[in-house]
């Protein structure tokens, strides 16, 4: 398996304005929120990117990726029919290739020297099959996250294979289908908005996007990689890092300032942050 | 003097993104910064806003103001002629009238009930001619401001009669011209951004536009503001507050804290922030 291709989902109702918001990278270059996600994926060795977005967002998404421009290729999201539906516009993109998927909306600090899509691709491509990166997530912050449950890979301590998704799970679904040995009590393991897909997938997504009709009309993500973990291997991975989603209530500041601090400038903004607590209110 | 109209200047090189960031006011609620900086015209008893643009963002100017849509007039500067022209654009809008003048880049945290507007504008009305904000800068600071001297205007602590205005002085030009009794060893008064201005500015500018071509074409404000101290009485008023000028790397995370940890969500952020402050590196 090699990842030369990345599918970035950007049409969803509060993602459309996110990806032009403006923040300092580790790097200390100020620089669209895309941008950033973009280069997370580049940095892993993709080559392509297929941006998904509603109509008519293409060209003001152009202007904002600077020199990777050249790399993405755009593809719309003509009715808001879902999380799932998006990805499966991808597909002709995609062909039979796997692919990353980053959503616009997280960014991410790896506590590692490889940046957290890097460690993503590195299991990838070594286990030869799909794998979505996780984190172990309090019982209490269940309803925000898809989850996952299944065994530990022996002898491996962050990879699980997954044997179940359920997407914002109740407690006691948790505790009766999501429980993993050997985590922490009280903890599952949810996504961490970066997977590693195969074709599959898409097929998957078709079928469902044939049958939404007489479901409701939406298409979601995670019972489609519920499916996918019966259909073949599919693997979660503990990234090294965190995640810090900028579609929240402060998500932009929180995670500008994880960037600055984990980054090049930490000493200048710590002194600016002290400065600015030590003014009289 | 009443003050119902502001200019609000937004056509300049680095500004054409800055409207559209994303951020939390004091309230707790997120809005673009734009709708910020209207706001605090609009507190101040402003109800006209002229927003001085580059050709062709008005419409994307229009979409992020909401709720002030409708008292806001667009003027194009349809070329790059400097700061001082882009005020003059704003001559038909202004006619007889005295003035509010914001830039689009600067956020401001008033340490008194009034916001930092509102003190400049009663301020303004009370004396009824124009008057500066402005604020005490350290010496070292002088490259990056325009600066005023003039004595204190007696009796009144935070008031200033303007008689000189030097755009970025040397340290020698400042201690020549700009040395403002009573002030602090080494410091000096610059201008924070905010000005209540008289029809005599338009005038000014006009001069200075006619004389443009041959003098290299630009038109700066603070040469002309130093012309209106000689016309008429100006003063210079310390505002209570401070001021945050989101155009600067770093610019938005400083602000936006500034916002938070002066506002409704104080609790919550600080507590993000010491959260961050532990983890890991």
């Amino acid at each position: 398996m090699k990842i030369t291709k990345a599918v970035i989902t950007a049409a969803g109702q509060n993602q459309r304005t996110l990806g032009f918001q403006t923040l300092v990278d580790q790097d200390g270059i100020p620089k669209p929120a895309l941008r950033i996600v973009v280069e997370e994926a580049v940095r892993a060795g993709v080559e392509d990117v297929c941006l998904v977005v509603r109509p008519g967002d293409q060209e003001a998404y152009a202007a904002v990726v600077g020199e990777h421009a050249a790399r993405l290729h755009f593809v719309a999201q003509e009715e808001p029919l879902g999380y799932g539906h998006a990805i499966w516009c991808a597909r002709g993109f995609v062909g039979d290739d796997a692919f990353l998927h980053l959503v616009c909306d997280h960014l991410y600090v790896s506590q590692e020297a490889d940046s957290c899509a890097q460690q993503l691709v590195k299991v990838a491509v070594a286990e030869d099959c799909a794998v979505s990166a996780v984190q172990a997530i309090r019982e209490n912050l269940l309803p925000y996250y898809g989850t996952v449950g299944g065994p530990r890979v022996p002898g491996r301590q962050h990879l699980y294979v997954i044997q179940a998704v359920i997407e914002k799970p109740t407690p006691t679904e948790a505790e009766q289908q999501l429980v993993v040995p050997g985590l922490r009590a009280g903890h599952y393991l949810c996504f961490f908005g970066m997977h590693v897909l195969t074709p599959t997938i898409m097929e998957i997504l078709g079928e469902r996007v044939a049958a939404a009709p007489a479901e409701g009309g939406q298409v979601w993500l995670s019972p489609a990689l519920g499916q996918l973990a019966v259909r073949e291997r599919y693997l979660a991975f503990e990234a090294q890092g965190r995640r810090y989603d900028i579609g929240v209530k402060y998500g932009l500041l929180v995670a500008q300032l994880a960037l600055a601090l984990n980054g090049c400038d930490r000493d200048e903004v710590l002194a600016q942050l002290v400065e600015l607590l030590a003014l009289r209110r």
